[in-house]
C-alpha cells in the first residue's frame, strides 16, 4: 500500500497488542476473499466491458457518499444523482469528482474514508490525500487507468483474489448474466441468491402484477397458495443451478409467523385480493419467512433475514429520485417475539441455517447472541450497513462472542454493490477481527495458536463454511 | 493546576497515544469559551455582585451533587435545600459543606468530582484532597476568596476566557438582566435564548394563564391560532434583540406532528380550553416543534429538542421541594418516527439547524447519526447530561462519528447552572475529544494534520457555526 | 495458577495499566469471598458427599455449556441432559467429558472457557489445554481427585475460602438441608433466600396447590389476601432464622404496583380463582413486589429483582427437557416506569434495600444508574448471567459508574450452581473491577490510595454490607 493507507492502519496503537495483531493478520492478509452477500452487477462479469468514468463508478452510486454530501446541504443532482422526473443533473464526472474531493473533509473519521483511500492508493497508485488541489490529477490517473485492459471486471475479479463472489437478484429475474457468465466459460466463480421481496411484500411496488408474472414464469397458479408456493420451489431450484446457495429476505421488522396451511391459504387469498390490512399484510411476510425456511430444509439454501430499516423516510427524496437515495434509517428491532414463530417451527433443525442481521446494536448481547448461543438453526451475520465499520465490528465481536461464541458467527460479508471497494471492506474487517483477538491473547483470554486458528476462521473458513460455498 | 488535577488527566495510558493526545490538546485548552447552550443566571453578570457561600455555590443548586447524597441516605434538608411549605433546612455554609465533604468519597468515577478537584485547584487553588479534615480549610479558603473583587461574576466570565455564553429564559421573560447587562456597558457576550415550554406545554403549570400573559406582553389575542403564532414571532425576535441566536425545547417526547393549518389551528382551540386528552396535548406540543422549525427559517433561530426525559418521577419529592431535584429520570426514546413530520416539512431545508439531543445512548448509532447524516437540516448535539461525562462523550464519538461524521456534529455544550465548572466541563470534552482524535491517528484512521484541524472544530469552531455566534 | 490461566489474565495489555491493576489485584486476590446470591444446593454442605463424576459435575448441570453444543447441533441426550420422558440419555460420564473435550474449541472467547481452564488448573492440577487427545486423562485426574476427602464439598468450602454463602429456596421449602447443616454443628456460615416465586407467580405450574400448601404450613388461611401475607411474614421469619438476609424475585418485567388493600384483596381472590386474564395477573406479581418491599421495611431482608427473561422460549424443548435447559432469551426492559408505583411507595425510604439486576445493558446508563444514583431503597446489582463476563462487567462499571457512583453497587454475585467454578468467578470479578480502577487512575481520575480503597469495596466490603451479611 501506498502512503494513503498506512501498513498498520486499525491495529491498535499499543505495542504489544499491534505485534500480535500484525502478526496474526499477515497469515490471513492473502487468504481469498469469499464474499457471500452482496450487490455487485452480474453483467459487469458477464459482458466483461470497461467501467465508465470515476465520478459514475465511484461517487454516483454510493449512497453512503451522496447521503453525507447531502446532509451538508450538497444538492444530489449536482452529484449526477438521476432525476425520476427527467430533469437534468450533472453529468461531467470530473465536475462531480471536484465537488466530492473538496468536500471530502466531511468523512474524517467515516468507513467511506478508509474504503476510498484504500481504492486511490491499492487500485490506483494514488499517493496524495483527495482534496481540491489533487482532484484533477486524481481524476485523470483513475479514468487512465479505467481505460486500460487490466481494469475491466474480470481482470479486477482476479486481482482481488475473489474465490466466490454471490451477486443478489429479485425471484423474477432472468439471471440472464448470470447464464452469459457461465456460457462464456470463464472460470471466476459468480452465484446468484434468491430475493424474493417483490412477490412476497405485498407493500412491494406492482405485487399482485409480480404474482401473475411469477406464475407465467414458472407454470405454476400463483392464485393458489399451493401453487404460489410451489413456484417459489421451482424458482429456488432454477437460481441453485446458478449456484445459489442462499436466499436473503429484507423486511422491516424481524416478524415471522407459524400459520396452519389452511390458515395461510386463507391469508395469502387475502392478501391477493389487495384487501389485507397493514397487520396482515406484515403477518404474511412473516408467514412467508417460515415457509421460506421450511423450503431450505429442504434444498438447502441458507436463509438471510436482514431486517430494521425503515425505507424511504423521507417522502420528497422518494418522489423526486426513488429508492435506495441513503434515506432508509435503521429503527428498534425485536428479534425474541419476532422470530418465535419461525422457531418453533423449524430453529432446532441442525440441518437448516438461518443468518440473522441487525441495525440495531441493542439486540447483540441481549437478544441475537443468547438467541443463536442456543438454537442450532441460528447463526449471526456481521455487522450491517452502517455498523460495518470497525467500531462496529469491534462491537459487534465485544458484543456477541461472549454468549454466541465465534463459530455461531459467519465471517464477514461486503454487502456491497460497490466492487472496487471489496478488497479494503474485508482487509478492514480482517484487520479489526485480528485486534480483537490480540486482545483476548494480550489478556491470556486465548492462546495464541488458537488466535491464529480463529483469524482464519473469521477471515476464510465461517463463510464458506456458513454459506455451503 | 495543582496537585488536585493532574495534566494528564483523561489522556490515554499509552505512550503514543498520549502524547499524540496531549500535543493536540494543546492547541486547543486556550481557546476562548463558547457557550451556546446553558443554564446560569443572567442576573450575575447584570449585577455583578459577589457569590454567596461557597455551600449556596457550589452544593446547594447542583442536582448532581445533592441527588448522589440523597441516594445514600442524607436528607436534601441537611444541604440546605429548600423545601415548599417552609419548613426549615439547614442554612449554615459551613455545616452543609462539612457534609459533603465527609461524604465527598462517593462521588469517585463521576465527573462530579472532576468537576469539584477542576473548581477547587483551579480557581481556588487547593490543593488537597477534600474530605472531613480538609473541610474547613477549603471551606474558609474559598470563603475568603469570594469575597475578592477578581471572583465576581464579571471578572471570572474574563478570567474563564468566556467568548459568548447564552442563557435560556422563557418565553414570558422580560430580560430585564439581558437589558441590565446591555445598557452597562460591560463588554462580556451574554446572550440569551428562547425557551417557550410555558406556553407551548399544555402540562405546563399555569399553562392557560401563560397564554394570556402572552397575548399581554405581545399585544397579540392569543386566543386564536394566528395570534398566538404572532405572538411566538414577536416574542422570539425581541429575545434576537438580546442576541438569541437558537431556541429551546424540553418535551418528554421527541414526537413531532404537521397538521394543516386549519387542525392546527382547531387543536390549539381544544388545548386552549382545557379539555385535550392525553394524546391530543402531546400532539400539540409536536405541531409546536414543527412551528418553531418553520419559524426558524425564517428568523434564523437553531432550533434545539432536548427531549426523553421523565420529570419530576418521585411525587413525594416534587411536592416536598418542587421541580429540578433530580428525579428527573431518562426514558427509552425514539426519533425515527418521532421526528418524520417535522423533516417531511423542513427536513431538506439547508438553511435550517435543528439540534437534536438524547438521553437514550441507543439512539446514537441506530437513529441520530442516520438521521443526522442525511437530513441537511438535523445536526447531533453532545453527549447530554448524565451522558456529559468522559465515558458519555467517548461513547457519543465512537457511536456517532462513523455515520454522522464530525461535521454533523456542533462541539460542546456545558448546559450548566453552575458558572464555577464551566472551564472545568469545557475542559474535560476538549481532553476527551483529542483522545478520541489520538487514537484515530494511532490506527492510521486520520493523519495527524487533520486532527490538529479537528481539534479545533470540535472545541470552538463547531459551536461557534453550528449556533451562529 | 498453572499454565491453563496466566498469572496476568484479564489485566490489561499495556505495560502502565497492568502494573496498576496487578497492584490493585494483588491486596484483594485473598480476601474470603461473600456470595450473597447463588443457586448451590444445600445437600451438599449437609451431607457432604463426595461429588459425582466429572461430568456430572461439570457438565451436564451447566446451562451455559449444554446450550453452546447443542446450538452447534449436538443433541442434549447425548450430553446426559435427561428427559422428562424418561427416554435414555447417556449416562457414562466419559462419553460426556470427550464430547465436550473435543467441541471445547466452541467455548473460545466465553467466560465457560475461562471458568472451566480455572477450575481445571486451579482446583485439579491440570496443565494441558483440554482437547480430545487429552479428554480421558483430564477425566481420569478428576474423577480420582473426586474421591478424595478434600474434595468433599465442605472441604472445598473452606479451600476456596468462602466467608458465607447463601443458596436460595422456594417459599415452600422445609429447609431441611439448612436445619442439617446447622444441627451438625459444622462452622461453615450457609444461608438460605426466601424465593417465593411459586405463590407469587400466578403462572407458575401449581400455584392454587401451592398457595394451599403454603395455609397448610404456616397454619394461615391463604384464602384471604390478609392471611396470604401473614403466611408470608411467617415464612421469611422461618427463613430468617436459618441466616436469610434477602428475597428474590425473578419476574417476566419489572413491573410494580401499588394497590390500596381493598384493590389488592380484590385483585388476589380474581387471582386465587384462575379467573385473572394476562394482564390482571402481571399487576398481581407487581403487586406482591411492592409488598415484599413493605415487609422488608418491617423484616429487613434485602430486596432482589431479576426481571427480564422469557423462559423456555422454545415449548418443544420444554416438553423434551423441562425448565432451565439454556433457552431463557433476555428482552428489552423497562425501568423508569415499571418500578414507578413501587418507588412511589417505599423508594425513599433509607432502611430498605431493594437490589436491582437487568439483562438488558441499554437500561444501565439510561434509567438504573439514574434510578439508583437518587432514591435511597436501590442498589445495582452486578453484571448478571450473560453479562457476568469480562466484557460485560467492564460495559457496567462504564455505564453506571459515573451516574451511581461505586457506593450505589453491590459488588459481586456468582449466582451459580456450579460450585467447583465460585473462586473463579469472584477472582474474574475482582480482576476485571481492578483494571476499570487502574485505567481509572492511569488516566488521573482517581487517585491510586481511593483505587486501593475501592478494589476491597468492590471485592468484599459493598457485598457484605448491602446484603447485610
Amino acid at each position: 500500500m501506498s502512503g494513503l493507507v498506512h501498513p498498520n492502519v486499525l491495529f491498535p496503537a499499543d505495542g504489544q497488542l499491534r505485534s500480535i495483531a500484525r502478526a496474526l493478520y499477515q497469515t490471513v492478509a492473502n487468504l481469498p476473499i469469499i464474499s457471500p452477500h452482496g450487490h455487485t452487477d452480474p453483467r459487469w462479469y458477464a459482458l466483461d466491458e470497461p467501467f465508465p468514468d470515476p465520478a459514475q463508478l465511484l461517487i454516483v452510486p454510493d449512497h453512503y457518499i451522496f447521503r453525507m454530501l447531502f446532509s451538508q446541504g450538497i444538492a444530489l443532482e449536482d452529484l449526477g444523482v438521476k432525476r425520476l422526473d427527467g430533469s437534468p443533473v450533472e453529468t461531467d464526472g470530473r465536475s462531480i469528482w471536484r465537488l466530492f474531493a473538496e468536500n471530502y473533509h466531511l468523512f474524517r473519521g467515516t468507513p467511506t474514508r478508509l474504503w476510498m483511500d484504500y481504492v486511490l492508493s491499492s487500485l490506483f497508485n494514488i499517493e496524495e490525500p483527495l482534496n481540491s488541489r489533487t482532484a484533477d490529477s486524481s481524476y485523470d490517473r483513475i479514468a487512465e487507468k479505467l481505460r486500460q485492459p487490466e481494469y475491466r471486471p474480470r481482470a479486477l475479479f482476479k486481482r482481488f483474489n475473489i474465490e466466490v463472489i454471490a451477486t443478489t437478484e429479485g425471484a423474477l429475474d432472468d439471471l440472464r448474466w448470470h447464464k452469459m457468465i457461465r456460457d462464456s466459460g470463464w472460470d471466476g466463480r459468480v452465484v446468484t441468491a434468491y430475493r424474493p421481496d417483490a412477490v412476497v411484500d405485498p407493500d412491494f411496488e406492482g405485487f399482485a402484477a409480480n404474482l401473475d408474472t411469477l406464475g407465467d414464469i414458472t407454470g405454476e397458479d400463483t392464485a393458489t397458495w399451493s401453487g404460489y408456493l410451489a413456484a417459489h420451489r421451482k424458482r429456488r431450484e432454477y437460481f441453485k443451478s446458478f449456484g445459489a446457495t442462499s436466499s436473503d429476505h429484507g423486511h422491516a421488522t424481524a416478524d415471522t409467523a407459524n400459520l396452519s396451511p389452511s390458515e395461510a391459504a386463507a391469508l395469502f387469498d387475502k392478501v391477493r385480493s389487495g384487501k389485507a390490512d397493514n397487520n396482515e399484510r406484515r403477518f404474511f411476510r412473516g408467514q412467508m419467512l417460515t415457509e421460506m425456511a421450511k423450503m431450505s430444509l429442504d434444498d438447502g439454501l441458507v436463509l438471510q433475514i436482514h431486517p430494521g430499516s425503515l425505507r424511504n423516510h423521507s417522502p420528497s427524496m422518494l418522489a423526486r429520485h426513488g429508492r435506495d437515495m441513503g434515506f432508509d434509517i435503521p429503527t428498534r428491532t425485536d428479534y425474541v417475539g419476532a422470530l418465535k414463530p419461525l422457531l418453533d417451527a423449524v430453529g432446532l433443525e441442525r440441518n437448516l441455517t438461518v443468518v440473522l442481521f441487525t441495525l440495531d446494536e441493542t439486540s447483540y448481547a441481549r437478544e441475537l447472541a443468547p438467541l443463536a448461543g442456543v438454537y442450532p438453526a441460528l447463526k449471526l451475520g456481521p455487522a450491517w450497513w452502517f455498523h460495518d465499520s470497525p467500531e462496529g465490528m469491534r462491537r459487534f465481536r465485544e458484543m456477541t462472542t461472549e454468549t454466541a461464541g465465534f463459530y455461531n458467527t459467519v465471517g464477514f460479508n461486503d454487502d456491497t454493490r460497490a466492487f472496487p471497494s471489496i478488497p479494503a471492506r474485508h482487509d478492514i474487517a480482517r484487520r479489526v477481527d485480528c485486534a480483537f483477538l490480540a486482545r483476548l491473547v494480550a489478556e491470556h483470554r486465548l492462546r495464541e495458536e488458537e488466535a491464529f486458528d480463529l483469524a482464519k476462521e473469521l477471515a476464510y473458513t465461517l463463510a464458506k463454511s456458513a454459506y455451503r460455498l
